[in-house]
């Protein structure tokens, strides 16, 4: 259910990418109950006029490997369990490919269960 | 009113996408009463590396032409509306350009009708 | 806080991209309270095939110039801010760049204040 959408700038390898998108499909896994191939990911690639961001906002220190996650999910989970998922992604993407915790932008956007369709345009979850 | 982002793998060509555009247009048209020439829509195309999806979640089986439709609607739909806007989609797409009905995610992002402006600056549904 | 979202036709200058970014953020400070470098934003840009709009909707005049600006904010606002904005990035941008008031299309979306994490994995917010 989730729909990931990651920016970044580009220039990174097709290998850093796909660990990236499997680091944040894990975590959702392990916090957020997400099925196994409940999956749906896309990455955006941005040159410099076309990626901007606040190099320090709230004393956090950001390079150019900044990732912007955005993710769609069904509106059912508390704040322990955001709170869980940021933390997880964070630990997973500073292990593998290697990224700085500063580096990770999160943003949740929720919506009801009945606004999925996943396929033969049914609304699976109503 | 819609704002209709669609992501799909790099290689079709640009009457395809016109089409998927035009059938998405014409099934929000006739199930969200969605008026004349209320059209605002964008495609993102992706690589292998930047474009994930399950290939069989929920049994459903996806191939490399799956679409993934994200539509900003306002929050002025019933679940039975949802759930007939999501069989339109699929039965245009399914007929043109011809896609399989597996290959047809959709998730719909809700705002108030205040959250739009249409030019001019101005609020126009507020 | 606010994840800009800005989709355009191909073909403009970096300098362009970077003004249209600019503007948008100032007007983000000047009417939602949003604090300095708290600025985190991303261009899209669009082949004929990709970027579709209505030529004339609501009677309003837009041209191949059409920005579709969708922004992602917490949902601290009421009317009068959304409006207050809405009139100040079109403002801003028919000054600088000088864009058209008719070529400026804007979303909202809002989340609760704990759906963001602005670095370390921690919901700043919250």
């Amino acid at each position: 259910m989730p729909l990931t959408r990651i920016a970044m700038k580009r220039g990174k390898s097709a290998d850093y990418q796909r660990k990236i998108m499997d680091q944040v499909y894990q975590a959702l896994c392990e916090t957020f109950d997400v099925p196994e191939d409940d999956r749906f990911m896309t990455i955006s690639e941005h040159g410099d006029a076309t990626f901007d961001f606040g190099k320090n906002y709230l004393d956090i220190d950001r390079s150019d490997d900044l990732l912007l996650i955005q993710l769609t999910v069904s509106n059912t989970r508390n704040l322990e369990q955001k709170q869980a998922l940021f933390a997880r992604i964070v630990k997973r993407l500073t292990e593998t490919p290697g990224l700085r915790p500063e580096d990770i932008f999160i943003n949740l956007v929720e919506v009801p269960k009945e606004n999925w369709s996943f396929g033969h345009g049914l609304a699976q979850y109503a």
